[in-house]
């Protein structure tokens, strides 16, 4: 690409996504002689990490996530649109989009920055998603909140044992992250909030599940630190249900199959789903107009420089780029969004561009109050002093110093005293109804 | 009712309703020998007169809605209970309730205190609901919220002039307290943070409508604070459309009937409906069963101590009593409990009990930043000194002390800065489809 004829009018730089790739590929693009449209089917950046927290009632919905337009105010060479991908023209260089009115946008672009995440995956069983929401959107924080303490409310009313007993279980399946920091903050709700707010029903008494595949929880964490996350969340109550596979669910519990072979029945009320991710299907769309391969998570093949075999001018980033084993985490999809911003400038200024480099800065997981594991660059700590290093690397990556403020109360709020935020009526306990013995026969 | 025998074992009481008129009698009956049931269909305390601040991102959710079971968390003479109100048997002196599980319960009671308040009327045109929420619940108070800021956006992404303008016309339906305060609150958002956040569009150019079919807004004040109420309504750009009455509405807009008869049709994407309430139906339910009148909102007809004519044992109070013409106003609904608790009180412990007897706290309603118009015990304020008071006024009243300090917060991020955290997606934004010939037509 020849830069200097660019530089002539205004390059426009189309971003597809306002998660972490988006807004710091939009972000870094700011001394740059561009403009760029950001558009995301959210009006709000979402800060997923701490989806987790909104789900349980510690941070209110606004604090983890900030309206994008907000974020932009003062970017003036950013234009914000609430809009819904549909597809590419790569030839023709443009971008279709379902105006939320309900026409259809074309947005031109000179280069394109694809960011648009990743969703919940239930590996084909897609009918599972009525029993068992994921934990990827605010809808979904919010679903779940009111199912987890809606389930303590369903067995305070109800006077059979063994229904209390299976309100009072909760299953979640998928022990990375999110699934971990749920258990323990679900454990952790029961023995400090609410259990003196019940007068029929004792909440300490719940049980929490974890089940996954893998052989520890956190795999991706390395040994010593799933080691201590399992403790951990022993240490809490949580009973870890490792080697298992999840092979049919409904409405009052799951089918779980361990590593020989039987199936065990678990009747529980409430399930959440943080097994899997897939791609957003945008990245299927971008794969087959290039002829590239996707992995099996639906990622896109990128070149080491992020961008598409033939197409310089376009860039997959974050969790949607399939490139060196790279993780899904919010770190990747930063430094990639700021690498793709970098390549646009640098081709404008008619300099050399390169390829990605990821700079490992380790991960983290809040496993309970005041207790964390993490490895940051190598370094592992977990604890207490896990914690604090949690608290401090999520508070700088809070977008916008009134959200941090905020957050910073809340969280100051929920570990002193005892503040929970779930908003809820009886209409939203309903669960959908299930064809029990249908269901209960399949084994996948 | 002989007292001494009653107290021999525990008096159960069985409040109906978590609103202000629940909440205080709930709390009154604490050092009483009784156990209370309090039962909702919500689980939480909702603070209606902030439900507009909910809807425009002023306080967050949690800090107007706090969970009944926190606010009773001490109180353990009270058992908090979610379940929906079906009906009642006041011979066998029961209340049948529906569990949030799906089954049916039966909940005995010594005294019954019916305080489950008022929910949005649409005086016969239920069909308008679809097009114009009300705003009574958290639920109201996020649609409203999400079809607000969505209009923006929608007008935001439109290239027609036409259609941005009809995006960009709000219409309030109802000049009472709600109405008022939210129309000052777009016009207030618009000027203020929504400014800045635009690259297409001009936010200030926005139209707030504000129609009634009485002669001035918050007509139940006064002559004197009605007038300033409407003079800085006008300053803040709020179109006053007195005496109009809407006939028909649609997705697209509303019609209007002025006091000689034409009739106008507006263009406007976003309608929010705050003309009309009336009581719970389980107040024609009371009234049936006693043969007592209901007034034309479905109000019960009480006797002066609250009671119903031959049942002493139930109360019917707050929002849903109809007495001396008394106003369906917070400040009612709670002196009405705190009335029923005390004669509960006063019959366990053989001394005499008398009738209700309100003493006016006044009103008010916040019209704009920092201008509010009060009538406060005779005493009638407008502009910054209401503004004052009524910041005074309703933290006072908010329950609990993180939430007071939450809000507080919340209100000078407000005040001072510019935050705004409404949630929503390109689904919220939809509209439900309008068979718009048929209703255009419509005369009522």
């Amino acid at each position: 690409m020849s830069a200097p004829a660019l530089a002539a009018s205004r390059h426009r730089v189309v971003v597809v996504g306002g998660g972490f790739g988006g807004l710091f590929a939009a972000r870094r693009l700011k001394r740059a002689p561009v403009e760029v449209t950001l558009v995301d089917r959210s009006a709000n950046h979402v800060f997923q990490p701490m989806l987790y927290q909104c789900a349980t009632g510690i941070v209110p919905e606004a604090t983890i996530a900030p309206p994008l337009r907000g974020i932009f105010r003062r970017h003036r060479h950013v234009s914000v649109l609430l809009a819904e991908v549909t597809g590419f023209d790569l030839e023709g260089r443009t971008v279709r989009a379902r105006s939320p009115a309900g026409g259809e946008l074309v947005l031109p672009f000179d280069s394109l920055i694809v960011a648009a995440g990743m969703q919940t995956s239930y590996f084909g069983h897609d009918e599972f998603a009525a029993y068992a929401p994921g934990l990827k959107t605010i809808d979904d924080a919010r679903t779940v909140g009111q199912r987890v303490f809606g389930a303590f409310e369903v067995a305070e009313a109800s006077h059979d044992p063994e229904e209390r007993r299976a309100w009072l279980t909760f299953a979640i399946v998928g022990a990375g992250p999110s699934g971990v920091e749920l258990a323990g903050q679900i454990r952790q709700a029961a023995r400090q909030t609410l259990r003196r707010e019940y007068r029929h029903i004792d909440p300490t008494e719940c049980r929490v599940l974890l089940f996954d595949g893998g052989k520890e929880p956190l795999a991706t964490f390395g040994d010593h630190l799933s080691g201590r996350a399992a403790q951990t969340l022993e240490s809490m109550g949580v009973e870890l249900r490792m080697g298992s596979i999840a092979t049919a669910l409904d409405g009052r519990g799951l089918d779980v199959r361990s590593g020989d072979g039987t199936v065990t029945r678990y009747e529980a009320r409430t399930i959440v789903w943080t097994a899997g991710v897939a791609a957003s299907p945008l990245g299927r769309m971008l794969a087959a107009a290039t002829g590239v391969s996707t992995d099996r998570a639906g990622r896109v093949e990128v070149l080491p420089d992020c961008t598409l075999p033939g197409r310089p001018e376009v860039f997959v980033i974050g969790d949607m780029m399939s490139l060196d084993g790279l993780p899904g985490v919010a770190e990747v999809a930063m430094q990639s969004g700021m690498h793709a911003a970098r390549t646009i400038r640098r081709r404008l200024a008619g300099r050399e561009t390169g390829r990605f480099r990821y700079v490992d800065m380790g991960s983290m997981a809040f496993v309970g109050k005041r207790r964390a594991v993490v490895d940051f660059r190598g370094l592992k700590l977990s604890g207490f002093f896990g914690w604090l290093m949690w608290l401090a690397v999520h508070l700088t990556f809070l977008t916008g110093f009134s959200n941090r403020l905020a957050a910073l109360l809340s969280w100051s709020l929920a570990l002193t005293g005892s503040r929970r935020g779930r908003i809820f009526r009886t209409s939203d306990l309903e669960r959908p109804p299930e064809p029990v013995t249908t269901r209960r026969t399949r084994s996948v």
